[in-house]
């Protein structure tokens, strides 16, 4: 039984990681930190959580946790990973990994020096929705994919995590807030690799300093085309699809975890099959295989490599936005892990 | 009643053309032309069209031709409607309307110093499914439209419009070919103009010359970000939808004119209510609109500058796959004709 330390107690842990271990059999949650020993308390009393800190190193430092969950704000990933590694504690890291590529290069350079397990939460790797969407592509059913686009956005007009539209804290707006998903989503389903990318996204007022909504165009190794849409402007929507030379895989709202996702396969037009499935279990698969990696009965399926190859697109991908061109996406050595 | 003659009676001609024409109330064929004499006695003969010529120049002259209807292969668009144009015959130009904008601008400037009337086959501008988008995104339904995509695929392995692969006979691809009804219906559902476009394609053994699929994103100038996918590699499909701040217009075979479409609007992830809409009359709408025009009863949509100005958005993504660049597009004065 791994004992997890939360990094962070914020929303994300209250909405989506405590319903995750609640569900999980092989972890649970013995400490947390928020910047306000109150609060930590408060919340530690509120999920009955035996530890409460307001130090993430001396949670990192304590014998009652076996695993570090970093879960604060992106520009915090770093320093916490590191706090982590140093005290030789396996570390599990909220997505998008870092702010940028280098920062995740010293993450995954880190632990590799200190012998430390680094893992990254793209929690849509333990989808049944990626999963079988990544089955059925690779056996054939839509023949060779064309295109593959995934979309998502929610309202985040004056969101509960103000920290998301502030640049200095967030490393950027939707597109490193869930177009990381929906990239990792669409390399995972075509088991491919993102080699080139191009951005545009536009900002308003209540987007602050980062984009309020972006299209991306990727480009994949094996000549799948990418259409990704992200936005804090448009109902909650997370569409996935996946054109091939003789059919069609769509989910209308395929990433999402809360309720249950009907696949459907299309030819010529018309759902010729579909299969209900549902992601309820995905936060909490993840913990539970961290938990296994952690005490050695498996590998986690993303490793620090992989964490930091996305976020090499998402570094191409700003980049677009401002260079106005088709960036080449630099391939970290050894990111796949599957 | 107008009279046309038909320039380049092929394929298209007797799928789309001649049907139009059947439900048409105010203009008829009287003349066509192939480049083979004997076939176009043989067309003639079977669509009961009175008059067949193997030479454009002579159709052109024919006093039982009242307008003009180009649609040979597009590397012959232009000379085809200057040959209209010298004649003093209103001319219905097929899209895309030549192989380039400068080609355009010599038709759009030969009509005008003639006073012939020019105009460019968008079809899609006729259609019940874009005309009843067109109503309900200015009417709020959606509120500000953030996202707007169209998709148009076709198999075209080993088509029978054999010149499609041809660059020097089509001027280019999937793009070229359906990528320009998908912009221009765009534009014309957001009531709006494509300020920039990036394009991202790539070409196989069966494409030759020319791309296999693309994937544009283009902007709007009111903000709106599109999402272009075309190809000649995945079975019939015309997806149409517009994503705004408070809901999702979707049309799944938005742009086809044989069968029924369903225009579903979506909030929260649910269909809330849905129309049935069909495309079957664009054909013979255009035709007669065009007749309207030439007998000065009304203006036709799409006048030869908005011809031109789809162009220079076709233009610039070509310009975009080679160059990896985002790029601007020209806007020409006095296309806007809605």
């Amino acid at each position: 039984m791994t004992r997890f330390g939360i990094l962070g107690f914020g929303l994300h842990a209250v909405r989506r990681l405590m319903p995750g271990f609640a569900r999980a059999h092989n972890c649970q949650v013995s400490a947390l930190s928020r910047r306000d020993m109150a609060k930590a308390r408060a919340s530690a009393a509120e999920y009955k959580i035996p530890l409460a800190f307001d130090s993430a190193s001396d949670l990192c430092r304590s014998p009652e946790v076996d695993a570090v969950l970093v879960t604060t704000p992106n520009a915090c990933h770093l320093q916490d990973v590191l706090l982590a590694i140093d005290a030789g504690k396996p570390v599990l890291c909220e997505k998008p990994m870092g702010m940028n590529a280098a920062e995740c290069r010293q993450m995954v350079e880190a632990g590799g020096k200190a012998g430390v397990l680094l893992g990254v939460a793209q929690v849509f790797r333990f989808e049944d929705s990626t999963a079988r969407l990544r089955a059925r592509v690779a056996n054939g059913e839509i023949g060779r994919p064309i295109f593959a686009r995934s979309e998502f956005s929610y309202p985040g007009r004056n969101h509960a995590r103000a920290w998301l539209t502030s640049a200095a804290l967030s490393g950027g707006g939707p597109v490193a807030d869930v177009g990381v998903h929906c990239i990792d989503a669409l390399k995972y389903i075509l088991d491919d690799e993102v080699v080139r990318v191009s951005a545009r996204g536009f900002s308003d007022q209540d987007s602050r300093e980062v984009e309020a909504a972006a299209v991306l165009s990727l480009e994949f190794s094996h000549g799948t085309l990418g259409m990704v849409a992200v936005s804090t402007r448009a109902e909650y929507r997370t569409p996935l699809e996946i054109v091939g030379e003789t059919g069609v895989l769509r989910a209308d709202d395929g990433l999402n975890v809360e309720r249950p996702i009907s696949l459907q396969l299309r030819r010529g037009g018309n759902v010729v099959e579909s299969e209900l499935v549902s992601n309820q279990y995905a936060y909490a698969r993840q913990v539970d295989m961290f938990a296994d990696a952690v005490e050695g009965k498996a590998q986690f399926p993303v490793s620090g490599e992989a964490g930091w190859q996305n976020q090499e697109i998402l570094d191409a991908a700003y980049h677009s936005m401002k260079s106005g061109r088709t960036e080449d996406v630099i391939q970290v050595a050894a990111s796949k892990s599957r």
